[in-house]
C-alpha cells in the first residue's frame, strides 16, 4: 500500500555470516558455486568473505582464493569485511574485491569495550580516522552501521538518544569531510528489536535527518525478524542486509550472548516483499536454488522456509515451473 | 502504539497439530506433561486432541485416555477437534472435553470438494445443520473459521468477496438462530497470506461487520508468519491460534500442497506481543519450558526460536532468572 516503498535492495551476507561461524571448513568450490548462484539471482551486493586473522577465523583464511575463483557478473559488487588496517590492506591488495567503506558505531560502552577495547565515544573518533583513510584511498563511504541499535545484553534497552548521537556524528563528519552522507544502518546485533522499537528508532532518525537513506541489519534471533522487516518497510526502509537460507548463527547454540544469531532470510523476505508488490529485482526461483545449495553445503536444515514450501502456485504458473 | 490492541489471546493448537502429523505415536505421559505445562503458562484454551478415525490418524486414537490423564487447571478450556457427527458424539461422551462449537467454511469449490466432497455453498448449508446440532446440545458457537481465506493451491488467490459471502452467511445464521455472533477466524490454511493481504481481508470483514470479533489461524509456511501476525495486530485482531515451538508441519516435507504446514509459534509471538506492550497473560518462561519439552518429545529441532535464544536480559532480570 501507499506507505510501503516501491522497491527495496537486499545485500547478501550469507557467504561470510554463514561460514565464519562454522568449525568445519567447506570446500572452496562449493562456496564459489553458492556465490555464483546468488549473483545469478539478481543480488547487487554479496559479501564474499572477510580479511581477518586466519588463526581466529580459520574458515575465512582462503578469502583471497575465493575472490580469485569466482566468475564475476557485471553489475554485482563482491565485498568483504575487515576489522583493522591490516585486514583493509589485505583486501586492497586482493584483486576483485569491491572495496566499500563502512563506519561502525556502538551505542553502549560495555559492548564496545568488549568488542573494541574502547568506549563508544572513542570508537566514534576512530571512525573519523577510518573515514579519512577511505577517502584518501578513493573509496566511497557507503554505510554507517550503528550496532546494538535496539538493545545490548550488557546494558539493556538502548535509549533513542544513544542512536541519535551517532547519527549526528556521521552527519557532521560527512559535512566536515565534504562527502555524501552514508546510508545509516541500524543493526539489531543481538536480537533485541521488536516492530514498535523499529518504528520508534527509525522515526527518530528520520526526524533528525529527513533525507537520510536508512538500512537495517536484522537478525531473527527470537522469531520476530519478519515482523521487524515489515515495520522497517512501513517506515520507508529500502536497504536490508540478509542471508540466504537464514545462514548465520549456530542452530544448536544459545544465542543470547552471541553476535552471530541468524540473519533474516534473503529468499523469505524477498518473497514477502514481492507478494506485497514491492520490487526486489530478484529471481525467487534462483534464490531458492541458492538456499537449497547452502543447506546441502552446510549439511543440516537451515531456518529458511520458502525453500521447503516452494513458491505459490500462481507464481509457479507464471514462471512455467 | 495506539493502533495495536492492549491485550490478545493465544489458543494453543500444538498438542493436536503437532502430534497428528507424526508417524510415531509418542507416550501418553509425555503428552500429558506437555499439556499440563502449557496450562501452567496461563493459556486459556488448549486443543488436546481429536476425535477422528483411529485408522486415518493413529496418533490421535488415545484422545479419550489423554483427557482422562491430564490434571485440569481452573480457568483453562481443554478442547478437541472432530470432523463428523460420530466424532462429535465421541467427544460428547468423553469426560473432561470442553465442547466448543465451530463452523467451517471454504472459499473455493475445488479445495472444499477435495476435503469434504461438496461445494463451498453446500458446505455452508451443512454448517447450518451443525449450528442447530450445537445449539440443541447447549454448546455455544464460539468460532466460525473461513479456511483458505487468502489463497488456495488449486484456485490461487482468493477474492475478498469469497470471504465476505461466508461472513454474511454466518451473520445471517446467528441472526436467524438468535445466537451471539461467533468470532470470525480467517485461516491461512495453505500459507498464502502476506501482510497486505491480511490488512485488506480483515479491513473488508471489519467494514461489513464493525463489531465482529476477528481471529486468525496462521501458518508460517513461507517465513512471513510473524509479519502476518503484526499486520493482523495492526488491524485490531486479538485472537490467535498458535502452536508451541511452532509444532505442526513436517520439517522434511514439501508443504506446498499440505494443510499441515507449521503454525505460528506460540512463545515467539507471545514474546513479540509482550515486547510491544501487548498483554498476553502468559508466562514466557513457562512457555519456553513447554517448547523445549515439545522438542525433547518430538526428538528433533523445531522451528521456534525464542526457546533457543532465551528471553532478553532485561526480562531475565525482572523475573530473577
Amino acid at each position: 500500500m501507499s506507505d510501503l516503498p516501491k522497491a527495496v535492495e537486499f545485500h547478501e551476507e550469507g557467504p561470510r555470516e554463514g561460514f565464519q561461524i562454522e568449525k568445519e571448513i567447506f570446500p572452496l568450490a562449493q562456496r564459489v558455486e553458492l556465490i555464483e548462484t546468488l549473483a545469478a539471482s539478481g543480488l547487487k551486493q554479496i559479501q564474499v568473505g572477510s580479511f581477518v586473522s586466519a588463526k581466529a577465523v580459520p574458515s575465512m583464511a582462503d578469502t583471497p582464493e575465493l575472490f580469485e575463483a569466482i566468475r564475476k557478473r557485471e553489475g554485482v559488487r563482491y565485498t568483504a569485511l575487515w576489522l583493522n588496517e591490516t585486514g583493509f590492506r589485505r583486501a586492497t591488495n586482493t584483486p576483485g574485491v569491491d572495496l566499500d567503506g563502512k563506519l561502525l558505531f556502538y551505542t553502549t560502552d560495555t559492548f564496545c569495550l568488549k568488542n573494541n577495547n574502547c568506549t563508544a565515544a572513542e570508537q566514534r573518533e576512530r571512525q573519523r580516522t577510518w573515514a579519512q583513510l577511505y577517502l584518501d584511498a578513493g573509496i566511497s563511504l557507503d554505510k554507517a552501521y550503528i550496532l546494538t541499535a535496539f538493545g545490548c545484553n550488557y546494558e539493556g534497552e538502548v535509549p533513542v538518544e544513544r542512536v541519535l548521537e551517532n547519527v549526528r556524528y556521521v552527519a557532521d563528519l560527512a559535512n566536515e569531510l565534504k562527502m555524501p552522507m552514508p546510508a545509516i544502518y541500524l543493526a539489531d546485533t543481538v536480537g533485541w528489536a521488536n516492530p514498535e522499537a523499529i518504528r520508534r528508532m527509525i522515526g527518530a532518525v528520520r526526524e533528525l535527518l529527513p533525507d537520510a537513506r536508512i538500512g537495517t541489519h536484522l537478525h531473527d534471533t527470537r522469531g520476530v525478524g519478519a515482523a521487524n522487516v515489515l515495520a522497517a518497510l512501513s517506515m520507508g526502509v529500502t536497504l536490508f542486509d540478509s542471508s540466504i537460507a537464514g545462514l548465520g548463527g549456530c542452530p544448536f547454540a544459545k544465542h543470547a550472548n552471541s553476535q552471530g544469531a541468524g540473519n533474516i532470510c534473503t529468499e523469505d523476505m524477498a518473497f514477502m516483499c514481492e507478494e506485497m508488490g514491492i520490487d526486489t529485482g530478484l529471481d525467487l526461483e534462483v534464490l531458492i536454488e541458492a538456499a537449497l545449495l547452502a543447506e546441502r553445503i552446510i549439511g543440516r536444515r537451515l531456518s529458511g522456509k520458502l525453500m521447503h514450501a516452494g513458491l505459490l502456485s500462481r507464481r509457479q504458473a507464471v514462471s512455467g515451473a
